[in-house]
């Protein structure tokens, strides 16, 4: 009996680690459409890796360049949305929504269907448009199986816990590059000072967002779609070896956590894995002894402003989320492209949220909402800008 | 729907936080039997407080003492094995086994009845007789529940995974009051200074074990009989803060780990509670962010030798553990009078251990032959000692 897969973002770091631990176990897995954005060597190359028999570009004008580097494989191809949709149509049991951005919305809500769990690594598909994707995953009876570190360490620690019996769900963050920094030396610091991750590489506008710590707003946002906590029970604490990566306490004082490496197959080997069962990784057994000592403290929202920004969207609700997101999107890209100061980031997507939350106030009830509230978040956002 | 309970070791240290625990849970709980060691108004008031309809106290010659005590209450009474063995018998969803000593073999053993489950805080069940004991259990199709911190943490962190999936489990260990003190030093050591343990408040005995690392060994022992993990796959972690309890590290790289304050009402609550369920404790939260560190180190066996014995003790297996925890206990009541010093206690513990464990071979099959075995073992040890 193999589990029947669909890749969405195949060739994308998470795609990549995906597939290292399918590679391991052939017998369990078969790969049924692998997806990609417009890199056709690189998707031709996970396609014939793992015995695809559909490969898909988001990039219409990717075609020729994928039919010729699959020529001979017998792997049909194809590109352009229509033939994303038509890669999400294929039989699964499982689908790695892996696709980046407000990009993997539409193909990650199409993933939804009767008979398969969704191992959920789009973070926008919880941002901005969560209520309606849980709803829509809870119609079909589809499991969501994080993917993020974070929160599948959550989904770890709470086993089969009753959600009634938490107390709270506590997310680390690394703390990002400025942990230590003063709020001046900060406030001086450009993209490069705020690309440089302690201990995940990642690209670079995960990379700001984890020095800014929205990243980790973000995450609480997700944790509240995922597991149905309200905000006051949801928190962060900075843990800079980022070993421990999500906390569940429950109401006898007991506290559960997940820990790992911070090595993305971890959580995917969780999510890939069927239920109650664990693949084996190869990688080596967590050493205690050898990391020596784990530290933790509470984040400085007077530093990290973004964290607080996002913590409110949460506790808001409605439309704040999106619109919190698409105008840290825009105003991140500024930020590294020079036009705005780090702490340019928190006061543009304040004064967007401020200006547009009062007349967006439901949550987006579908993704062609939330891609409609994004988009108006987008446009507002460079319009404060003056881009 | 009351659970209802005996408490065997009612007037104790965990039986004491157990009452604490079913005090705040009155409507969960029903308490039928309650059973002490000789201190009647101690017993008495915890039969008064938890409305239990019998009282056994172990020593005979208290029975007109608690006659007294009880007077006027309607709550039976008895003294004696005998009145033990009655409190055993009484009505019981659960049975919370906390009498200390191998003076709680027999009765934790004839708590074993189908139907029931035990909260079992009784060492000596598991390290003299673990075989025995958890073959009855599994006849009898009763789920035993740890108690101590750290074997209540590994089974929160196991919950329901598989332990074909367990790559290891590690138990924490303080270190002791000499964790950072040279073999010297620690040579010269009395009482006094091995009695001083860091985060918990114990009783004389369980403190010198806590000392010489004794006790973790036991432990590793515990834990072997009650996942059914071998040595291999057993291991012990210098943790001088005792918020991590235990931790399970999982073939897919992830790990799982317990925590809490030290406080024995976590461990109780859980498993006093319904399966799946949690008890509220009005503990407070655990706060990482004051606690600031957690750190790790490997335990040294050189400057604690105890550790190794009891490692070589599971790994033999057989009688060897039966042995050795009876050889431990004469060690240390003579290291507590004065009579040895502080590594005389591992010396003793290996030289009866040698001495016995090649005619000793078989581990034994029921509680009367470890009682057997146990009370040569403390005979020759006293041999040994010239005591």
């Amino acid at each position: 009996m193999t589990r029947k897969l669909i890749l969405l973002g195949a060739t994308g770091s998470i795609g990549r680690s995906a597939r290292d631990v399918i590679a391991r176990h052939r017998d369990a897995f078969t790969v049924t459409a692998v997806v990609g954005g417009s890199d056709a060597p690189a998707l031709a190359a996970a396609a014939r890796e793992t015995g695809a028999r559909y490969a898909a570009l988001a990039d219409g004008a990717a075609l020729p360049a994928l039919r010729e580097a699959l020529a001979g494989s017998g792997i049909a191809c194809g590109a352009g949305e229509g033939a994303v949709m038509e890669a999400v149509a294929y039989e699964a049991d499982l689908v790695l929504a892996a696709i980046a951005g407000t990009a993997g919305l539409r193909p990650t809500a199409a993933a939804i269907r009767p008979g398969r769990a969704i191992a959920l690594a789009n973070k926008e598909s919880l941002v901005s448009a969560g209520a309606a994707f849980m709803q829509a995953a809870s119609r079909a009876g589809v499991a969501v199986l994080p993917v993020d570190s974070e929160h599948n360490a959550l989904a770890q620690a709470l086993g089969n816990g009753a959600l009634d019996d938490v107390s709270a769900m506590t997310l680390t963050a690394s703390g990002g590059p400025f942990r230590t920094w003063s709020r001046e030396a900060i406030a001086a610091a450009g993209p490069q000072e705020a690309s440089k991750h302690p201990n995940w590489s990642m690209g670079a506008k995960v990379t700001i967002d984890s020095a800014t710590l929205m990243n980790k707003g973000l995450e609480l946002i997700e944790a509240h779609h995922l597991f149905g906590l309200e905000a006051a029970r949801l928190d962060v604490l900075v843990h800079p070896q980022s070993i421990v990566h999500g906390l569940v306490s429950w109401r006898d004082g007991a506290v559960t956590a997940g820990l790992a490496a911070p090595d993305m197959r971890v959580p995917i080997a969780h999510a890939l894995a069927p239920p109650g069962m664990r693949l084996d990784t190869a990688l080596p057994r967590l050493d205690l002894a050898a990391i020596a000592a784990l530290s933790f403290e509470k984040p400085d929202l007077e530093r990290f402003p973004c964290l607080g920004l996002a913590m409110a969207a949460l506790a808001d609700g409605g439309a704040h989320p999106t619109i919190l997101n698409a105008a840290n999107e825009i105003a991140v890209a500024a930020f590294i492209a020079g036009r705005l100061d780090f702490y340019g980031i928190a006061v543009s997507v304040e004064k967007v949220c401020s200006r547009m939350v009062a007349s967006e106030r439901e949550a987006p009830d579908n993704v062609e909402t939330a891609l409609a509230i994004d988009e108006r978040a987008r446009a507002l956002t460079r319009e404060v800008l003056g881009m």
